[in-house]
């Protein structure tokens, strides 16, 4: 029934009642040591990251300073780590940040979008208006980085480069908080132009435990992820917006469960309760299966309580409708994905 | 490091050198008698052929006589066999033909969407005009079944149901070419509204070899199934529109490779020459790794010469460009990766 991918665990995609599409999975949760606490499928094929590793990048402009320099708050630093909507709320709060750190919109060089959310995207159009790198996702991330160039007294231009010093500095908590190294073709680049770097799911994982627990890293590091996952965790909207699964997550979790999405169905965790992180990885890059598949190892982990879990069941098995707006599908887990051998924790 | 797909032909999707996601794909070349010429993975999984169907429900409203009951040629029988870009000809051509058959826009049940080709979607944005189900790239489907049904005395309302007049004649057509039957969970709804049925790979291939060769089926379908061919291959901008890949693979093979692609990663192909069908599945559904494939099981069977082959080459191997502009990385078969226990034709 599931082509080639039978036994591999895996998001359904039904219309009526039929399987339309399969989306296999790959997943792993780890301690901040890097032990595997749980795994699905292959943990050691390197993964880019893509916008899961934004609380890292925004935790490196925080350790550089920014926060103290130019006044930026938990707003500030939720969009800093953010791939937000683009809804007036975060421009607005992007633009002020360029105008505290002496830079315009021109300097952000991320090319535009129109706004994720569909409503602001209407909206700009309907004034005749193109959207601009303010609007892109990655825009508050964008900032923080020139905020950090500002203060290690580089250029703004030019700062996409890899050897850039804000770009070191970021590229260098990434390694630490990774243990890994980030050279040749682990290092691409991403869709707003900055340096992606790609890393196991078993470290990514880690990684993400880290963020959870403050252990494993340095003090400087550990104050700065600190910093950052407590602005996530007060200003939710801001790490994504209307309507937007990480936002509802940090929300119905209170910020124990700190999650972040990345292109190509990436999904990245941070669970506080258990000192624990999980990645996820559709493994063809679909974003419709990666709240699915989170959600169920969420689950499977224990991790979410009732109120929080039917909170999020839009999320879980979000349906699938026409354009004339009729629900003629679903994007769901399989019954029984998590194979056998799969060691769930205590 | 194609993670559990290893082994299972597969379009790559890469980011800088690496490979970031995968698609695995399963496909089938059959004869107009559904004999297998070549397999990828499971063909006997029934599969929804969604768009790639309406070439043959075009050929159910001309072989009910919309042709000459309202005067539909080439254009309007070939932007019937559609999922056009919504570009003005386009939307006028249906408005013209809802005119002739004595409907009118409120009759579509499609349902709006914005015109898929981006310019399009952008000037009508830009005039402050919402999309009609006009614009929908199902359009002259619709328009193609109510002619049917005004022919065959049936209410223009309810024509989406599958025991109105017209869906049953539709779907009669569907099962005689596919020699299947289409009831219980093999029917459900598509993104337009209308029945969609799920085929085999191999009946499906084999419903293409019909639409290339004219046999196994009777006089009047092999009639019907006749002018639609011949109309896309005339008129190929309005199976598709500017800068598509179904209208380009017409073109350049001067529609001797009659190619009809649908939604979840489904493409399916008439090769007039070789006198065979071809059917791909993107087991997962993406869009973006239907063409590559599909160009790829072209040339193994050898279906493209060479200036038509380096036509394609864009299609074949897209560039993914980010939103400054920038290439980052493409969309390409596997080196090898159709596996060695694939008979490939003489």
């Amino acid at each position: 029934m599931y082509w080639e991918l039978a036994g591999v665990p895996a998001v359904a995609v039904r219309r009526g009642t039929r399987v339309e599409s399969v989306h296999a999975i790959a997943a792993c949760v780890a301690d901040p040591q890097g032990r595997v606490v749980m795994k699905i499928g292959t943990i050691e094929t390197p993964v880019f990251l893509r916008s899961s590793a934004k609380p890292f990048i925004a935790a490196a402009a925080v350790r550089g300073g920014v926060a103290e320099a130019f006044g930026f708050g938990p707003r500030e630093l939720a969009v800093m780590a953010a791939s937000h909507n683009g809804e007036p709320g975060h421009v607005d709060l992007v633009a002020s940040m360029l105008e505290r750190i002496g830079a315009t919109v021109d300097d952000l060089a991320c090319g535009a979008h129109p706004p994720q959310y569909g409503p602001a995207a209407d909206a700009l159009a309907q004034r005749g208006e193109a959207p601009t790198a303010l609007h892109n996702n990655c825009s508050g991330k964008h900032a923080g980085i020139l905020a950090l160039a500002k203060l290690l007294g580089a250029p703004l231009a030019g700062y996409l480069a890899p050897d850039h010093p804000a770009q070191r500095a970021v590229l260098a908590l990434c390694e630490r908080v990774s243990d890994d190294v980030f050279d040749g073709d682990r290092l691409a680049v991403d869709g707003c132009g900055i340096p992606v770097y790609a890393t196991t799911l078993r470290r990514a994982a880690a990684s993400f435990a880290r963020l959870a627990t403050l252990t494993g890293i340095d003090d400087d590091d550990a104050m700065a992820l600190a910093r950052v996952a407590a602005a996530m965790a007060s200003e939710p909207w801001y790490v994504a917006g209307t309507g937007r699964f990480d936002t509802e997550l940090l929300r119905v979790t209170h910020g124990r469960v700190i999650g972040k999405a990345g292109a190509e169905g990436v999904h990245c965790d941070a669970l506080l309760d258990a000192g624990i992180g999980l990645a996820v990885k559709v493994i063809d890059g679909a974003r419709r299966a990666a709240a699915p598949a989170t959600i169920a190892l969420l689950d499977a982990l224990h991790a979410l309580e009732a109120p929080a879990r039917a909170a999020l069941e839009t999320f879980a098995r979000p349906a699938i409708s026409n354009a004339a707006g009729a629900t003629v599908g679903e994007v769901a887990v399989l019954d029984g994905w998590i194979p056998p051998d799969v060691v769930l924790p205590d």
